[in-house]
């Protein structure tokens, strides 16, 4: 297959650019570098099965030669308010990524007659009521919430996408991403794994925001791209959690972590206005899943932390 | 003032023209005529005051001259399945008329410094587990249902105006819109009041969906111009729902709208799939709007029906 993905430079887009490769196929990249990076990437120029072009998916898209899959993963997407290319600094960047990106890519899907895939998020859960969160939980989002930038810009893309699939009958399929990690993520990204990783390797006090009861479920980036290329294969349509169902309170997983990187300076319990924000639980019902593709997360956390340390160490120049 | 309307053929739009109109500013009408009327805006044409373009919002928009305030109407907004106006049946374009019209109509502001005001809609909060609706409670929206088109392209309006709020200073506003009624409107839009003041006219027994106990609550349309227009000139910024809290079942309704007619024919119950997908009770809590704009509703439901009963009979070939 000819395959395009928008955001190849990211953190998710450059191991599906990988993997896809890996598995045989042509990948098309597009990327505009505003929170992507050429380090995922650089190690693909040269290669005769991948082709990049710089390129803002909010503007039209126009890719010579047919395509037999369009996978739309280009938004800002690091929730750290103190980042410069969090979705809260970038606020219309980010909708218009999701909206206008969106319709661009399923116009090239139309126009192709391509499968496409949208990489939408648990972020449209909001600060879930129920849970673990099944497909049909309709979410709690507060459209005024410095967090609906990203939130209902993925919104509606999944019902842009399904109203292509239901009035272009474009073969169309919504994937919801939770919590991942592994090489190449932004270790400035603002979540809990890559501050407390960061922490841990300079020998640093883990900071827990609160009192570290709120969870979290964290999933190894292999497992997630084997999940998203399941469902792209596939003829699904409706949306489809991938991500790690095993839970943890953030205090469990900052003494896991302090345990796997050897790091006698324990955690600092932090109030701060962040924890106000940020959902208490987040876990996803993973039946669709492996009931329609058969798939389920095979690397616990303690071995996908090992595959993760070396790309830390070596961005913190320890290595 | 210069105020642009956009969706000025509309019901709503239309009213807004002739009350800003009268209220002595100059008003720039847009319209594309998918689901707004010529009739609806005749009888301004030769109005010096009053200028209109044909113009579709998704389309990027020129008007010459300085803006004073910027009012994005413009959107399909019947939710009859059996409409071919319906946003059901136009769902790409409601979808485009929220994202991109709400984009372009917000760089139009910007650009001339306006205020800006975003019509949304009590839709944004679906089928909501919370009665009456503060404009604090985040909604029950699926984001994969028919109704999604219309509700995800508002919460996406929503979230946009105030990204350009906050990180481009544009003086906005969001009025959340309840069921409104009145000369001009849809009698093909499929909502239970000109469906059943239809067939009251007609001398038929009114159609109930169900058993005639989900509520609404009707504002008449010349309450809620007020509202919106008195929104306009303030300087608030965050939601403001504006409808009519008088609650009242279907079926009493109903017999409300008999009496008023003399319609000896009653009612018939029928059992379909609409009523599963419609909302079951909607309120607007306006505690909002009375402390900060002085607003509540003048009309009431027997005086807001006998304003309207000329223009449904004259529609009807009754007059």
């Amino acid at each position: 297959m000819r395959i395009l993905i928008t955001g190849a430079a990211g953190f998710l887009g450059s191991h599906l650019c990988d993997k896809l490769l890996g598995d045989g196929h042509d990948v098309v990249g597009l990327d505009n570098f505003i929170t992507g990076s050429e380090a995922n990437i650089s190690h693909l120029m040269g290669n005769e099965h991948f082709t990049f072009y710089k390129h803002d998916v909010s503007n039209y898209i126009f890719v010579p030669g047919k395509l037999d899959a369009v996978m739309h993963f280009a938004s800002p997407a690091s929730p750290n308010p103190l980042s410069p290319y969090a979705y809260f600094n970038l606020p219309i960047q980010t909708m218009k990524a999701g909206a206008l990106g969106t319709h661009n890519t399923l116009g090239l899907a139309k126009a192709s007659g391509a499968r496409y895939l949208l990489a939408s998020t648990s972020e449209i859960y909001g600060d879930p009521t129920e849970h673990p969160q099944k497909e049909t939980y309709p979410g709690n989002v507060d459209t005024t919430g410095p967090r609906a930038v990203y939130d209902e810009a993925k919104r509606f893309a999944e019902s842009l996408t399904l109203a292509y699939h239901r009035q272009h009958g474009v073969n169309t399929s919504i994937v919801r991403i939770f919590n991942t990690y592994g090489p190449r993520m932004d270790l400035e990204d603002g979540r809990a794994l890559p501050n407390m990783l960061k922490q841990a390797l300079l020998g640093q006090p883990l900071t827990i925001y609160g009192d570290g009861s709120q969870t979290r479920s964290f999933c190894y980036v292999d497992d997630l791209v084997e999940g998203i290329v399941r469902l792209l294969y596939s003829q699904e349509h409706m949306p489809v959690n991938i991500g790690n169902p095993t839970e943890m309170s953030i205090l469990q997983f900052a003494q896991a972590i302090n345990e796997i990187t050897a790091n006698p300076a324990g955690v600092t319990f932090i109030e701060h206005a962040r924890s106000a924000r940020d959902p208490q639980r987040r876990r996803p019902d993973i039946t669709r899943a492996q009931e329609i593709l058969g798939w389920q997360p095979q690397i616990d956390l303690r071995a996908g932390l090992q595959k993760t340390l070396p790309y830390f160490k070596e961005k913190l120049n320890l290595a």
